[in-house]
């Protein structure tokens, strides 16, 4: 949603570009928060857009801003400037943030950039990504505040104060001496309680962690349920390596539930980041492919029956119906399924009884549409071997509705025990058989009681 | 996901429960967390459910296991308990909770449950409750913490140590005498300043807000792109009534993402909410009834053609796939838009670019798929009228494509201007309407290229 007070931001910048009015963007960038600048240079041209990079007004904005854009317009801007400078810029983000983007860039430039940083920061980065992208260690900054066990409150709010490039700071780590995690506590804690308390006495010990290895949806869904603020990351040896922040958590739910969605479709993220048409249609041809083999074998197979068709022509007009239910039915189910165990609503033991709750409302379904479809049809072409004809479409519809609801239910299920996304594997599988399934079942069906 | 730890916490309940051990079920509750109880709740039957309840340690513990709830199960456990029982563990949730989740029982049963309460907390839940349930006021808490600008730090902490009964205080709203939002102090912030110091001077004024009546989407797209971990919610005056927390911002995300794909696939939450066959098949039915009048019209339309299909019999087994692919193509778009509109991806003068992008890459996906079935007609059915016949299959195969693009990339952008939700109404229109004009192109093609 673009509120009004950004589209006036995105006018006036527009505006005032066109003319060179150079200070005055300087001006009206200087009062503006980095989220709204990368959020309205979504909607410039790529020209437009170095310019108000140049223009904004330190290296601090400029790295607030390169944090929050989309990737593709992080690497549009990075890939025109120079090395050293970005380098610079980069080296002010957050770590997660860092490693989040660059490895967006081609190897080459990152490369380049990293070696542009200091010893240090390059360090700090390379250790982040060398975990996997979608894993808590790909995920996590290094920059957490931890303290150890006889720290008293007032020394912890003491380094509170001299720390600065400190994530977010709601919790306070207490580790030991080899930095194991031994407690949390809150920053209200540290307020509420005397001044000499030690940390030690006032920590949770049961602190929820994650593994460096962990997936981030993992990640995610723990930060949820539990309604943490951040979660520490952890190595095997339980060493508090990392946190993740609740902003980061926010993220990856939105990320995830986006990829979900596209996937069930046969897309992908790429079709908000890459504009050009060549390149969507390389994402998503192939996906399509399934469902051209799938039409190509309908086709074979209606093929095969094909004198039963020249004996009876209305034939014909039924097969859309009966695909089209089938398809709707088995894309209901399998969403209600890959949703489910997305979300883990629907796990460990649930699984089958929601596989036979599907076969029970595809079986109703298609006992009510099927009964209104044989009505239609024996009322429609009344005159010739009408009823044969009621009962053969009627039939089909029930038994491709509920092939539809057993393979849309049993399709993900199967793929999340073989540890296959079921999101990105459901779509054309479902589609595809329910179409040939259907074809099959209606031409036997016809077969047998129409004594073709 | 269901981790291990949670699996054996649910065996051990179960084995215990059926035993009747229930002494040893209270000490395992007592040393659990009560998100953990709430979600080994889901797989118990009504009877251990209630059991379980019953066992748990105190109010308090038991008012936290609810919050948790899937609200169906919510709904069981306080039907078949006494009101008066359920009004006083019910207080002591957070309002935000109770209004969430009293809103899903039978109206007498609230009523009931709300003069069961003290006249305070019956008033509080009640202005809630009035307002919408997906609006700002619908899911805000009203025990938020604001002090007085004149506040010094050293006094802003001797209140929060006053302060229980407030909804994660990570910032100190600071506001007029009459309760006008003024700004924001972060809890860092007053640990790391001198104690005499005012709020006034260190707060930052210019806070983000939500008003009452702002879309739950609204305000979370809001949270996620400033990072913000609470909002303050004001009326029309910019008095300060309550705030949404940043968990309760996860749940809206994860609530609407789930809400978004299932509505594309004509289902809702209640999928995961009401387990019986038949509540499902009446939510499902209806969006079917689109798919079937579609159906419907193409049969009605083959029917008109049908001394095409007497003429050549060939032309029916390529009707799944002209369609199928069409389908594919629209449904891919559709979700392409309707996701990106519900992000924010696509908005505010994109649209209309992405309508060319989806159109573009329609018509190539039509090309490179009708190519690829004209030659594969035309080898197939060599002997008879091949030619003309890979024509027809092949330029149907891309109207049908672009036509699909352009229904699914305008249908969503229309129902957006017109204030509907894309993603409800998107889905049976796109698939309908892809089939009924799939078909119709399909033989106006065949009419003119195979002379019948």
């Amino acid at each position: 949603m673009m509120t009004t007070h950004l589209q006036v931001l995105l006018e006036s910048l527009r505006k005032l570009l066109r003319r060179n009015a150079h200070q005055r963007v300087q001006h009206i960038l200087s009062k503006t928060r980095s989220e709204d600048i990368a959020q309205v240079m979504r909607y410039l041209d790529e020209h437009q857009r170095q310019q108000l990079f140049d223009l904004l007004p330190n290296d601090d904005v400029r790295a607030d801003t390169l944090a929050e854009l989309d990737s593709h317009i992080f690497v549009q801007i990075v890939e025109e400037r120079p090395v050293d400078q970005m380098a610079t810029v980069i080296a002010l983000m957050s770590v997660d943030d860092q490693a989040n983007l660059l490895s967006e860039l081609p190897d080459e430039l990152r490369g380049q950039i990293i070696e542009g940083m200091t010893p240090d920061d390059a360090q700090e980065l390379e250790e982040i990504l060398h975990y996997e992208r979608d894993t808590a260690g790909g995920i996590m900054s290094t920059d957490f505040f931890a303290l150890p066990e006889d720290t008293s409150c007032a020394e912890a709010i003491k380094a509170l104060q001299a720390a600065e490039d400190v994530e977010m700071a709601f919790y306070i780590y207490v580790v030991s001496r080899d930095m194991n995690l031994c407690g949390v506590v809150s920053l209200r804690e540290l307020v509420i309680n005397p001044p000499e308390r030690l940390l030690s006495e006032i920590q949770i010990s049961e602190v929820i962690s994650v593994r460096l290895n962990y997936d981030q949806e993992e990640v995610a869904q723990l930060a949820a349920r539990y309604n943490l603020l951040a979660l520490p990351v952890v190595d095997e040896h339980n060493k508090l390596v990392g946190i993740i922040t609740i902003d980061d958590v926010i993220d990856v739910i939105r990320e995830e539930a986006t990829e979900d969605i596209l996937k069930m479709a046969g897309a992908d993220e790429s079709a908000f980041e890459d504009t050009s048409v060549v390149s969507n249609f390389t994402t998503r041809a192939p996906w399509l492919f399934a469902t051209w083999l799938g039409g190509l074998a309908a086709s074979v197979l209606i093929g095969a029956f094909e004198h039963h068709l020249t004996k009876n022509v209305a034939l014909a007009a039924f097969i859309p119906i009966v695909l089209g239910m089938g398809g709707n039915v088995g894309t209901q189910t399998a969403t209600i399924m890959v949703r489910g165990l997305a979300t883990g609503r629907v796990e460990y033991g649930l699984g089958v009884q929601y596989l036979f709750r599907e076969l029970g409302v595809g079986a109703l379904l298609g006992l009510f549409y099927g009964l209104l479809l044989a009505i239609y049809a024996v009322v429609r072409y009344y005159s010739q071997e009408a009823l044969p004809l009621g009962f053969t479409v009627g039939v089909s519809i029930w038994v491709s509705m509920l092939t539809a609801a057993a393979v849309g239910a049993s399709t993900p299920l199967m793929f999340h025990r073989l540890k296959i996304d079921p999101a990105v594997a459901t779509g054309p599988l479902v589609t595809t058989s329910v179409d040939v399934l259907g074809i099959l079942a209606y031409f036997l069906v016809a077969q047998h009681f129409m004594e073709l």
